[in-house]
């Protein structure tokens, strides 16, 4: 967008001003990380001032391009970066970076700091969330607007992020899917914290993602105008483009400078200072910033104005296309109304059916209503039943609604965020519950973040029968439910899905994961039993007690139907038992007091929990006086019938748990 | 071994066999994977009949090759070659595939079955975990014998093994640490489970290996001589191997080869029929083995009962070699008596320590009397302190006991697994608690092998202050605490951390995780508290209430001396109050429910239970009538000081709660 000329000297002024800057930051805040900072400073200045598109007072505007600092431990230089163009960040702020309820905080974390595009610090993570987003902007440029969504994704990489194996699953996607608007810059510094990179890493990282099919080029990380060239080559490639650049960690620092004792704490009083001098600065003064600098920077202000007033235009001129009307509301208000209509009802004539059945089915019912609903699996599409039937697939030059994630779950989690991170869109993603193990630090960041991403996750326990331990969900759900802010729905039946569906897709500031069987489900019948909608407060009687009650069963998922089956037998002995699915802990314990006690009654104690996982966590519905049917130790290779009875989820077993509990209490 | 030429005739009716038995195994299970056994068929006899060194009836004989099926769907394949080269594995146990306590489950299992040597099914593991065999095998080879431990790692390996992230860390290392010992072979069949592989995966796959530091090979899968030739140029090489094979899925299946079709469900009878018919075979004839087929495999009984002979007469002639002696010591019985006796005690005076460093100081004190004591860190040595100060670097042509994982946190887990299956070995790694989400599929396989990895996990709550959230962990110890086998430990102080160790040593089948302050802790005066040996137990009374107990403080690592600062103000407010330390709930979970009663007696129900992490869970121990002291969400960022005072984990907190507690029982 700027073509012209590089001007050398106040371009040193001003790398110098956010290296500083930085570095006075972190010796401020007596903690951080100053030398990556200080390395990136050029590369990070060129972005900020002469090529990304951004509009520093309008951080929202959708039609900017996005920055990602991977390395999130460098955040000083984003502050920097942030505040010196323009941004809602006080130099104060920059001064308060790393203290308590500051704008400021070790890492950069989204929906805190303006101009924040994705929370980073684990490695790798802004790598894929950046994949994500280049999908999304795709997306929505070939099918909403060319123009509107002509967006670029720029991230700043270090040694970390590209050993991790997340960046190695994404940067294979983005070769493969050819994500011409990825631009990624490595700061290749030789260095990490256990001393020279070269004691692990020796790899050639040219090479590998040529192999990527990316595009690869290098500069010389303290030549402004070779890597200004680059960028601007990497801006024309249809491929993604990794510019590598030799860059030196502490950079200016005159004893720590290629060490990685520049790399996570304070320079030190005396060597900031000594960096001062020999940058040709005042080694006494912190936190400056030259007023040339300053205005030269600040001057991405009126350019973003620019920016967004032509974007404006544009998409005031797109009034009548559909498609951006669509997007227009999706992005804004969210879910269009009355699409809970298309929900599918099962009824009981339609047979037992696996929950990933109908989720499937539900998915499909929806999806026309949702055209800005999107997702795949991690090549398990046929068992996660995760595919639109009459959508294309997400390829190069079709930006179709179904995605083929690859066996790749860990960047599958990361690109979700992505897409989520794209105003308008709904991600989901599939695998089997088992691999959500291999997707945890994504899950956790959308729910740190506030993203609502829905992972289909299938196959969700022992039921899955023959693929043995190695596949059965035993501690899964806890170690979900464990996360805050993830809501885990596991229905019981195909109606329970509809409603967990109906859930996962109303909440848009909160990560679902659905656990579903392999196996069928019988469909409970709706007229005798609790209303399906009982999912949307995480717990509700399913099968009310005749008589006085005695005993409470609470189960989820594929175990309500075999307590229910334990009921009508209990009921048949004389003793009132109530069955209450409890798909959702985190729903149910959000709600009031008084609806947790209608449902469970404080006045009694013989409540048996049932739930083919481990028990863990599950004492807080029973209490002290209550048992738990559940998995003591891992599964087993076998037909899924034989394993539900070796491991005791049998009607006999339930009705034999119940009645101890009934003497014992 | 073997340098006479292939008799293809009779080697086409061994690999038919291989290959038709996997089949039949698969259709009268009615469940599994026929393409990928049908199609590894020729390299999997070729590996079995004239490459691996290994003794059938003796599959643990220390010296031998090992053989990794990292495409562990494949399973079929590999129990119709153990069947067949004489493994205790009967053709019955081929008829009972995945049947329920057969030796033949879905996913091959270590232990389950002889010839099995690590456990595989999730992609990707069985890949790394054989880079840390090959790890094993350099270290005992260096390290103890340059003779007795010459032996290689063999790998079969599927697009997915390729495509996941634990894989491409694993690999970049294996090419750096120059691993001439891998022989992998990669079935390049072009076919995934959504379809053609080229829907997700167009990455030059050999290029991306050159660029780690593989040599990298291509043959036709069915060429016997090709595929022979290129095995034994891969033994050759000092670097690591990748065979790429042009494979076809379900290769010998008229209407099925080439389609995803053969990859997950039975051929079906009728193609299982034509296919008979198609390799010149008896369509009617299941789990057919042919008199020459079978004692031409069966030979390998005979080579492998010479291999391990002419092993042991070597091994017997070291008799005098302290090296030998130490291995074979620690490799049968374990650890050396009297090691315990160099664990460091920690007294009063030597000042308050962050228990990661007493973890690092108790390492050093104990490394030079385990000399196979290995280990390192993904990239955080010097936070982790997992650095043995006098060793030197595990590194090309140098094996020292210090590994650089590089920041790799998941092909550390799994090269942690490889390392445990080495025999005499024992294997450490270390990253911040937070990134254990990274690694928790090969922790969650280490609990299911009864494998003993030590992991060294600091930074273990918001007490690592500035870093944030995104480093903070909240729910990491309720998510492992869930997985099954594995032992979590988060000790108090400096000598709850030296016992802690002890625990983790002494444990030799089953993993253990270490939870570690970064900040300093308070060294408990253990003259007037319960002794740290408690560790040992999961908890103990750490401090008696004085007078008639009236409230339970129960607690463990940082949040141990908070309470024990509470539980003097409570005393001296008259309230008779009992501090519980419970470091390792697995621990005191197995002791008696004597024992159990005694620490937290039932007759009180006053109990806190105080942890900067999530509460799930803790119900267990507080019961109906008890109250925890949590984490209700994320962390922040700010200095450590702040945010335990923000979050709740102050003296005054504790005591308010216990009141209330008391008040309320």
């Amino acid at each position: 967008m700027i073509s012209e000329q590089i001007d050398l000297s106040l371009a040193k002024e001003a790398v110098d001003t956010i290296r500083l800057l930085a570095a006075d930051a972190v010796e401020q805040a007596q903690s951080g990380h100053p030398g990556t900072p200080m390395e990136a400073a050029p590369i990070a200045y060129l972005l900020y001032s002469r090529h990304l598109r951004h509009a520093p007072q309008q951080p929202d505007w959708p039609g900017r391009d996005r920055f990602i600092l991977s390395c999130g431990h460098a955040s000083a230089l984003l502050y920097s970066l942030l505040h010196l163009t323009g941004y809602d960040l006080s130099l104060e702020e920059i001064k308060a970076f790393r203290q308590f309820d500051s704008r400021t905080p070790g890492h950069p974390e989204f929906g805190h700091t303006p101009g924040v595009e994705t929370t980073t610090g684990p490695l790798g993570q802004g790598f894929a969330v950046g994949v994500g987003m280049a999908m999304g902007a795709r997306f929505l440029k070939e099918q909403v607007d060319q123009e509107l969504f002509d967006y670029r994704i720029y991230s700043l990489c270090s040694d970390g992020d590209l050993m991790e194996g997340v960046a190695a699953e994404a940067a294979s996607l983005a070769g493969h899917l050819r994500l011409g608007n990825l631009v990624y810059l490595y700061l290749d510094n030789h260095i990490t914290i256990e001393g020279d990179t070269a004691l692990a890493f020796s790899e050639e990282t040219a090479t590998r993602f040529l192999a990527y099919g990316w595009q690869v080029l290098r500069v010389e990380g303290e030549n402004l105008e070779e890597i200004d060239g680059a960028i601007a080559c990497a801006k024309e490639d249809p491929r993604p483009s990794l510019i590598i650049a030799r860059t030196h960690i502490g950079q200016g620092a005159p004893n720590k400078q290629d060490s990685s004792a520049a790399h996570g704490a304070p320079l030190g009083r005396e060597e900031l200072r000594l960096t001062k001098q020999a940058l040709g600065r005042n080694p006494e003064q912190s936190f400056e910033v030259p007023k040339q600098v300053s205005e030269h920077m600040f001057a991405a202000v009126e350019r973003g104005e620019s920016l967004v007033r032509e974007w404006q235009q544009k998409f005031e001129s797109r009034q009548d296309d559909a498609r951006s009307a669509t997007w227009h509301q999706l992005a804004g208000k969210g879910l269009s109304d009355g699409w809970q209509q298309y929900l599918p009802v099962f009824d009981t004539d339609s047979g037992p059916m696996a929950t990933r059945k109908a989720s499937g089915l539900v998915l499909n019912a929806l999806a026309p209503h949702l055209p800005l609903l999107l997702g795949g699996s991690a090549d398990l599409a046929p068992s996660n039943n995760t595919a639109l039937q009459n959508e294309t697939a997400f390829r190069p030059g079709a930006s179709g609604r179904n995605i083929h994630f690859g066996v790749r779950e860990h960047a599958m989690g990361a690109i979700l965020n992505g897409l989520a991170h794209t105003p308008g869109l709904i991600p989901y993603g599939g695998t089997f519950l088992i691999f959500s193990d291999y997707m945890r630090p994504p899950i956790r960041l959308a729910a740190m973040m506030g993203l609502a991403p829905i992972y289909v996750f299938t196959h969700d326990s022992i039921g899955l029968g023959e693929d043995g331990p190695t596949h059965q969900p035993v501690e899964q759900l806890a170690a979900l439910r464990a996360i805050p802010e993830l809501r885990v729905i596991r229905p019981a039946d195909a109606n329970e899905t509809a409603m967990a569906w109906r859930v996962a897709l109303a909440e848009r500031q909160r990560p679902t994961a659905l656990a579903l069987s392999r196996q069928n489900l019988p469909v409970v019948d709706r007229k005798t039993h609790g209303a399906a909608e009982g999912v949307a407060r995480g717990g509700y009687v399913l099968a009310a007690e005749e008589g006085l009650l005695q005993a409470l069963l609470i189960a989820s998922g594929s175990e309500v139907s075999l307590v229910l089956a334990a009921r009508e037998i209990l009921q048949q002995q004389g003793i009132a038992t109530r069955v209450v699915s409890l798909p959702c802990w985190e729903l149910f314990d959000e709600q009031s007091q008084d609806y947790r006690h209608e449902v469970l009654p404080p006045t009694c104690p013989a409540r048996l929990a049932v739930e083919a996982a481990a028990a863990f966590g599950w004492e807080r519905y029973v209490g002290d006086r209550g048992d738990i049917l559940a998995m003591d130790g891992f599964g087993a290779s076998a037909p899924a019938d034989q394993l539900m009875e070796y491991f005791g989820f049998t009607v006999d077993q339930v009705i034999a748990r119940v009645r101890q509990l009934i003497e014992k209490n």
